[in-house]
């Protein structure tokens, strides 16, 4: 029952695409991540997934298109849809996602990327 | 699947304490509030309940002592925990709340200013 400062934690956090929790609210959790460049397209059968972004553009890619995500605003992305999260020109973006405790980070794929251990921090 | 921009959304908001719905992740709702002054002692025995501040200062109450978030912090309140929202000095502060989407947002409690509609933004 402490305030978390988000931008604080964030200098615990080195890597890239490595998601961290801070928080859980019932079932679900609140993590955080650092990413650069392009994760992997994958998809959640059963899970929403919400990603707000703290620092940076998010240029989350859909099959169709790409929707650019500016700092201060949120996306939820559905289950079922693929979608594959992206930054452009290096940039190092900071985003906060809110998911179920179960959620895999890339969905139904197995990756190099793929983290099964999310530190607490 | 299109970004929310919260600073935005908040110009659709006039009155304090109403909670208003922007999205739903699974059966959890992010909502948006604009509070100012002291909101009403209550408890949610079932749920968790997070509060992100996006503007300002929240001071929250628990009985035993008050925790003061500031901008860009968050703080989760634990499910049977009694607990009171408030600012000071007149100041109108935004916040981004994640939670069930059953939750009433007086919990236990029935006061004038419990609303049961949640207007979607």
């Amino acid at each position: 029952m402490k305030p978390i400062n988000i931008l604080e934690k964030f200098t615990h956090i080195n890597s890239h695409w490595h998601p961290h929790q801070v928080a859980t609210v019932d079932d679900m959790q609140v993590i955080l991540a650092r990413i650069k460049g392009e994760f992997v397209w994958h998809k959640h059968e059963e899970e929403d997934e919400l990603f707000q972004v703290i620092q940076g553009t998010l240029y989350m890619q859909f099959r169709d298109r790409t929707e650019v995500v500016h700092e201060g605003e949120l996306i939820v992305v559905p289950k079922g849809v693929e979608h594959c999260p992206s930054t452009k020109d290096g940039e190092d973006v900071l985003l906060l996602l809110f998911e179920q405790k179960s959620t895999s980070h890339t969905g139904q794929i197995q990756h190099e990327l793929t983290k099964t251990d999310y530190p607490k921090i």
